[in-house]
C-alpha cells in the first residue's frame, strides 16, 4: 500500500477534513495504487480516500479503463466509470480459464456503474458515502476549473476546498512499499551513474555519456528523468540537455542524474575529476563535503530544517568558501521529484521518522567548474538510511 | 514554428482576447518551442503571445531554467524568470569560444528580470506588454487556481477567461513543423509496428512483442505511448498493459500502437492472423475496411465530423456486422493524443485543410476477438495524405 492511512487519518483530522479526491496522477497512484495514461487535459481520473469511514479506495475512471482494473487486482478498490464505451460479445469466450483478464474485464464491464462524466461519477459516489454535508478536501491541480465549481454547486451543503497540499503532507512520511520503491529507484540511477563514471575519460564525448546513462535507465525499466553530464567549464551549468563538448585530461565531470520507477524518483550527483585535481578542486570538494557531513550527522527526527540548512552553510563557509550561497540544501523525494519539505531558510518544520530525503552540498562557479553531492536516505529512528552508496569523494578516472 | 500564427490571430480576434497565456506543457510548447521537466505540480512555466501586438512569445520560467535556453537558441523568445538561483563566478569562464552555452548563461543570467514567484513574473509581463486593461485567455490547465486568482486580483481592469480551449481550437489546423513532427511520430511507431508483425507467429509470447515495440521506439529516441498487443481473445481487449499470453496457431493479434517524440504523437492500429483466417474473420475485417474506406473518401475540407462518423457507421453495418456500436471513428491528434475534434456523432464542426487526423474503425468482440484499422492522415486542399503505410488488410503470419 503506498498511502500512509494513519498519517493520512492524523492530518484529515487535524484539518477536519472527512474526505480526500486525488485528482493528479502522483495523487491518483498513491491514493488508489493505480497509475492511468491520460489522453488530454479534459479527461479526468479520481481517487477518493475517506479512511475514517471506508478502507477501500473508489476509483474513478473512464469505462473503457476498467480494462487495465482487470489485467491487475482490484483489492482495497471499488470502481465507479463515466462515458460510453461499447464492447460485443457475440459468442462465449474461447479459453476463457486461459485468459482470466478477458472474463474479468466482461464481469466489470457487466457491473459497473456508468455515469455521463467525471463529475457525475465523483458526486454520485460522494453521496453514495454519505459526505453530501461533509467538509471534502480536493486535490485542485488535476481537475478542470469548471468541474471544481460544478461540485460546488452540486455539493451545497459540503464544504469543498483545495487539497494538493494534504496529500503533500501525509505523502511526505513513507510507507514500506514506498521505502522500497524509493530505494530501488535510487539503486537503478546509481547502478547507471557507476556505468557511466567507468566510461569517463579524456576523449570520450558528453554525448557517449549521456546516451549510456539513458540506456542504462530504461534497460532498468526505470523511465529517464533529467540527466545532467557536464565536462570542463560546462560542469559548472545547473541543467544539462545537449551534450556537445569532448572530455579532456585535467575535467571536472558534474552529473546530477534522475529516473522513475512505479511512479516514484531518484536523483543523486557526483563528481569526478579526470587525472590528477588541483589543490584549489581539492579545498572545494573538502568543504562541500564537511558541509554534507553536517547535514548527514544532523539529520535526525526533530530536527528543524531551517536548523540544518544554516549549520551547513556555515560549515561550507568556514571551511574554504566563505562567498557560498544556496536557496536549499536538499528536498523530499517521493511521487515528485520535490516533495513538498526544502532544506531552507524558512522551512521551519521538524523533521520525521518516515521521511525520504535528499541531501545535496552542490557549487557552480562558471570560472572554476561544478561540484555535487547529493544522497537519498531514509530517516529512521535509528537515524539516516542511505539508499546512495556511491562514493562521496572527488573520483579520480 | 509550431504556433499558427494567422490562425490564432483569427480565433483570438473571434473571440476578443488579446492575448494567452500557456500553462500546459503541450501549450508552452506549442506557443515557445520549449518544453521543461516540471519537478513538482507547485513549479509554474508560461508562455505569453499577443500575436496582434508582438511577434515574440514571452517565456516565464524559473531563473536556473535560463541554462537550459543559453543551451539552444532563443529566437523569438524573450524570457522573464521567477525564483532565487545562485551562480558563482570566481574567475575568467576557461576555453569560453569553445563552451558558448556557459557564456551566454552567464549572459542570461546577468540581464534577467528576476520576480519573487511566477504570478508576480506574469503580472509583470502583461503590464510591460500594455495588457492590464485587455482581455486574456489563460490556459487554466495548469496553473494553481490560487495563482489564478491571484492574477484576478493583481489585474482588476482586465477581463481574464480560461482558454485552453483556445489554444485546442488554434492547434486544430497544424503548421508546417508540426505536420513534420507528426509525420516523423507515425514513421517511428509504422517501424516499430512493421518489426513487431515480423516477429508475430505460434509459440511466441505476447511480451516479447511488446519488449520489441518498446525497444524500437526507444531506439528511435522516442517517447513510448499506450502498446495494445493482444492474441487470441485477448486481441478485444481495447488498451493493454499485460502481455501474460503466448501466440497460437489461427489466433487474432490487434495491436494499438503508441508514441511521441518532440511533443507530438503518433497512434496506429492493425490486425494480424496467425495462419489462415476464419470466414468470419475475413467478413468482420472486410465490413471494418468498409468503413474505413467510406472515411477515407469522405474526409476532406468542409466534411462534417458527424456526417462522416453517420456515414461509417452505416456502411459497416450494413456491410456485415449489423449490431455495429462506436463512440467515435476518429480524433484530432498533435500534442496531445486527443486533440480538439472527435469523428462521432454530436461534432458538428466542419474539417479544415491543415487538421491531422486519425480514422479508426475497431471492433472489440469478447467471444470472437478484436480487430483494429487506425491511421494518420493530413488534410490537405488535394485530399488525405497518410502518414501511415502499413497494408490496410487482416495480415497473414
Amino acid at each position: 500500500m503506498l498511502l500512509n492511512v494513519p498519517r493520512a487519518k492524523d492530518v484529515m483530522r487535524r484539518r477536519g477534513l472527512d474526505a480526500l479526491v486525488a485528482t493528479t496522477p502522483d495523487n491518483v497512484l498513491y491514493a488508489s495504487g493505480r497509475a492511468f495514461r491520460m489522453s488530454n487535459w479534459i479527461t479526468h481520473t479520481f481517487a477518493v480516500i475517506a479512511p475514517d469511514r471506508t478502507d477501500r479506495c473508489v476509483l474513478i475512471i473512464p469505462t473503457v479503463r476498467l480494462v487495465l482494473l482487470a489485467q491487475q487486482s482490484i483489492e482495497h478498490l471499488d470502481v465507479v466509470t463515466f462515458g460510453d464505451f461499447f464492447m460485443e460479445q457475440t459468442r462465449e469466450i474461447h479459453d476463457s480459464a486461459a485468459v482470466p483478464d478477458v472474463a474479468a474485464f466482461r464481469h466489470l464491464l457487466a457491473e459497473a456503474k456508468v455515469h455521463r462524466n467525471a463529475q457525475e461519477a465523483l458526486v454520485s459516489v460522494l453521496a453514495e458515502l454519505g459526505l453530501t454535508d461533509a467538509s471534502i478536501g480536493i486535490d485542485e491541480m488535476r481537475i478542470a476549473p469548471d468541474v471544481y465549481r460544478s461540485l460546488e454547486s452540486a455539493l451545497p451543503a459540503a464544504r469543498i476546498e483545495p487539497a494538493y497540499a494534504v496529500f503533500r503532507e501525509i505523502r511526505l512520511v513513507k510507507t514500506s512499499e514506498e521505502v522500497a520503491r524509493l530505494r530501488r529507484a535510487a539503486e537503478i540511477v546509481e547502478q547507471a551513474e557507476e556505468t557511466v563514471t567507468g566510461a569517463v575519460g579524456a576523449g570520450v564525448e558528453e554525448q557517449a555519456l549521456a546516451e549510456l546513462f539513458l540506456h542504462q535507465i530504461i534497460e532498468a525499466k526505470a523511465t529517464p528523468g533529467g540527466a545532467t553530464i557536464g565536462s570542463g567549464p560546462r560542469s559548472a551549468l545547473p541543467v544539462i540537455e545537449t551534450y556537445p563538448r569532448r572530455l579532456r585530461d585535467g575535467d571536472l565531470v558534474r552529473y546530477d542524474l534522475s529516473c522513475h520507477v512505479d511512479g516514484y524518483f531518484a536523483d543523486t550527483g557526483r563528481t569526478v575529476v579526470i587525472g590528477e585535481p588541483t589543490e584549489e578542486q581539492v579545498a572545494i570538494y573538502a568543504a562541500l563535503k564537511l558541509g554534507w557531513n553536517h547535514l548527514f550527522e544532523n539529520i535526525k527526527p526533530g530536527a528543524r530544517a531551517s536548523d540544518l540548512f544554516e549549520g551547513a552553510m556555515s560549515v561550507v563557509r568556514s571551511s574554504g568558501i566563505p562567498h557560498y550561497r544556496r536557496q536549499h540544501l536538499g528536498h523530499a523525494i517521493g511521487l515528485e521529484a520535490y516533495d513538498d519539505l526544502l532544506i531552507a531558510p524558512h522551512e521551519t518544520r521538524a523533521l520525521e521518522v518516515g521521511m525520504v530525503l535528499n541531501i545535496e552540498v552542490p557549487y557552480y562557479d562558471l570560472g572554476v567548474g561544478g561540484f555535487q553531492i547529493e544522497d537519498t536516505l531514509e530517516l529512521t529512528r535509528e537515524g539516516p538510511k542511505l539508499f546512495t552508496q556511491q562514493p562521496r569523494e572527488l573520483v579520480r578516472r
